[in-house]
């Protein structure tokens, strides 16, 4: 086996990556079904990247197999698999997308294609297409579903129903999952916490569905903007997103199932699992997320009756909630062009798309246990510049923070700020100006969607070279890994024995 | 003396505060000798703004002698004696600048005048002044000589002339003092030290001078700009700064000398006394600074060459390499607009204002040390994603660098990033546009000084309201005294027993 050397990961990892492609091919039959019920034109799409797909994942499967299956998973192939897994899928998810554009007079260069179902996946709801409200339903739908798939978690959704990841599926799911104490959240049964992660997932999903078809949305776009809710993507099956529809009541319903969704699913399965929804009020960190979710928006609301942007107050805490809890729960929904609003606004969400989300939900960002962490370091290190001597520790949840945590929280930290001034840097290169550039990379990366000016809420992220395309898919990619699993992988220590 | 209560500390160094306050008033002899000299017509100003400052600084001291002189200055007294002293030093700073401009046809507001006083003793080198060419020569010196004192620390001199601070004089040289390893850079001999430093930034400014007069500027043009280029101010006696003279021989005079004062006078100091100047270049953050300076000038000679913005290679070098060390020592100088440079420039030299100079330099910011420091922790959190058991130590110059050195950085960087993004959102929360709020901060925070749009190199902080001027001058502030000794001072932990 020497002669194989750095290879060997690959080896490993290879029969489960073919296992999840297969699986993902499955999942390409929700959309075929939609085309196939619906008669809108794009049924030929799906048939041919699902047989595509499948073949892909069985070749991968049984390719290695042979060598590979009886190579148990190490520690560190976990962060290889869902690398390669969120580098793969994205690609066998733009399929559909090649197949129904390429005849049509607007064919999708393989680019956008790519970055249309990164975007999905990592449920940034960034978008190059036009004209979404002429598309296919089934297009559309399965533009919104891969958020849905990508937003709980396409390998946590592997762990829960492929048996065969055992022993392996807690490495996957610590590589995948988010937030700063991921050890913590891991039971010992991690098959049964991914199948009832996905179950809650499951429930909320069909309770928003109820709530906006009450609301007066068709069926089609229930479940279509569900998916798009649920995930926090935000992509939509109409141009002018959210104000399309003109209906305050669907938004209130986004707006509850938004809150919700910014929140730790771990939380509600355990207390679902212990009827003690009492614990979900206790969480510091469901609380920090509620309270500034719902503070700023109320704030901007007043801002904007100050500010006389808008003179109905009704209206002034529908629109500043909805879309305030939209962008900073990094769902990136709109019903106004809020670029509009006062300056302070726009940016003001930005930064919130940031920090507002916790661990375990299905937002992106630096997350609010974080945060939390954070803020209270940052009292710790003032207070010992008084004492020097003293020593009072971080705790959460009344336990003590242990000092590697807050190194990693920090490390992340660093991380985070390196990405944005790396990659917003590299798009200043290519002439774009300083605002579009740092939104665009500020909303890749926490996975929001809408940035400013071109790329704000009222443009779209088409008028993008390639180059520029590739460097906001990218930047969605270490959002949603958050960088450091990600970015381990290129460094030499990674691929030492 | 229980009912004084937390009155205490402010009786402790008060007299301490007096004494400063009278050596700051001798400073002005300075000016009023050159305005007397050349009969400049501003004379007037200078006697009256330094009897007024030493009564002031007299009364400090005598009032509360009777209580404060057997008071031995405590720990934590150190930081609020420089707190103070950097709130009060501009107050009377600014005094000869009312004095002069009340009686003009544009009499200055108290709020300009304090901001820039501020602006010069901070080193931050940002005016709300226009025509500069036609003031007196004794104002535009005193603009500079301020920079100059605060530069090396205002303090430091204290310490270096004050026999009486004694024992104190530690507490407040760590205080002043910038970077994150302030224990390592005491002596036992304090006063010695605040000496040595004091004498090599005298030695190179002398240098300074010379080369600026050999270069062909006038002596009265050679000392204010040797004040603004060794404390790295970057304020000038002209609006179109060091473009006014269009000599290139002096352009390298400033490249040599910004260079050296964004290193570390202590190194200086040691390399001297010890005759080694051999440490100089194994020092690692002296190498991090000089390789990223010149090194970042010499990238954009090239970026400004294959975009076509200067053709001359000659020309480009030498521009480049001005206004990118000017801008990223935090210096400020600048020959040209180079805002209408392609857009990656501007902002890249605002970001290396950022980090490039190094801690005991007369620059701001970060601090090249911190950043080694937060790479090598950075690539060790990446390494213990690999192995989580291994255990390989920060170093830097061949030391371990603890735990709380590292904790100690990484609440510095917590602490200037939230001071960056929350004095930002209030200057957008009054309407100012997104990049020239967040340029300014930048540039005040960083006490580099110019930023972009109406604060840039071609416009100055003129056009700001009153309360926009005071958020940058809290910023500048806030930079100087690295935010965390100057923010504990408004916690209750700071003033409870
Ligand atoms: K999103
Ligand atoms: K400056």
């Amino acid at each position: 086996m020497k002669p194989l050397g750095s290879f060997m990961p690959f080896l490993r990892v290879f029969p489960i990556l073919g296992a999840i492609v297969m699986v993902f091919a499955l999942t390409m039959l929700v959309p075929l079904g939609v085309s196939l019920w619906t008669q809108d034109g794009a049924s030929s799409a799906f048939p041919v990247a699902m047989a595509l797909t499948f073949v892909c994942g069985a070749l991968m499967r049984s390719a290695v197999w042979r060598v590979g299956h009886k190579l148990e998973l190490q520690k560190r192939d976990g962060i290889l698999l869902v690398g390669l897994a969120w580098t793969l899928l994205p690609l066998f998810a733009c399929v559909p997308l090649l197949l129904y554009f390429g005849p049509t007079s607007t064919p999708l260069s393989f680019t956008d294609a790519y970055f249309e179902a990164m975007s999905g996946l990592t449920t940034t709801g960034a978008t190059v297409l036009v004209g979404l409200d002429r598309l296919p339903g089934s297009i559309n739908l399965w533009r919104c579903f891969l958020q849905w798939l990508g937003g709980m978690g396409i390998l946590v959704l592997a762990v829960a129903i492929l048996p065969m990841l055992g022993v392996g599926g807690s490495q996957l799911f610590r590589a995948e999952a988010t937030g700063p104490m991921k050890d913590a959240k891991l039971t010992p049964r991690i098959t049964e916490t991914a199948k009832g992660l996905w179950t809650v997932y499951c429930l909320l999903s069909l309770a928003c569905v109820l709530g906006y078809w009450l609301a007066g949305m068709s069926a089609l776009d229930a479940w279509i903007h569900m998916f798009a809710t649920l995930s926090l993507g935000g992509l939509s099956s109409h141009d002018s997103s959210f104000g399309y529809f003109q209906l305050p009541a669907a938004e209130w319903v986004a707006i509850v199932f938004m809150l919700l969704a910014s929140c730790n699913f771990a939380l509600y399965f355990v207390a679902l699992v212990k009827r003690q929804p009492a614990r979900i009020w206790r969480d510091a960190e469901w609380r920090g997320s509620m309270l500034l979710l719902v503070g700023s928006g109320l704030f901007i609301a007043g801002l904007l009756l100050v500010k006389g942007s808008l003179s109905d107050p009704v209206v002034a805490v529908r629109t500043a909630l909805f879309n305030v809890v939209s962008i900073a729960s990094t769902t990136g929904f709109s019903t106004v062009d809020y670029t509009t609003w006062p300056v302070f606004a726009p940016l003001f969400m930005l930064m919130l798309s940031g920090v507002a989300t916790s661990a375990g939900s299905t937002g992106a960002g630096i997350k609010m246990a974080r945060i939390v962490i954070l803020v209270k370091q940052a009292r710790r290190e003032m207070a010992r510049i008084v004492h020097p001597r003293a020593v009072n520790p971080v705790t959460m949840g009344g336990n003590v923070v242990d000092s590697s945590t807050i190194f990693s929280v920090l490390g992340f930290m660093l991380v985070y700020g390196g990405t944005i001034i790396g990659l917003t840097m590299v798009l200043l290169l290519t002439d774009m100006p300083f605002d579009t550039a740092f939104s665009a990379v500020v909303a890749s990366v926490n996975n929001m969607g809408p940035g400013l000016n071109e790329v704000g809420p009222a443009g779209n992220f088409a008028g993008l070279s390639d180059f520029q395309t590739w460097v906001c898919a990218l930047a969605m990619l270490l959002g949603r890994l958050e960088m450091l699993s990600f970015l381990v992988l290129f460094t030499p220590g990674f691929w030492r024995k």
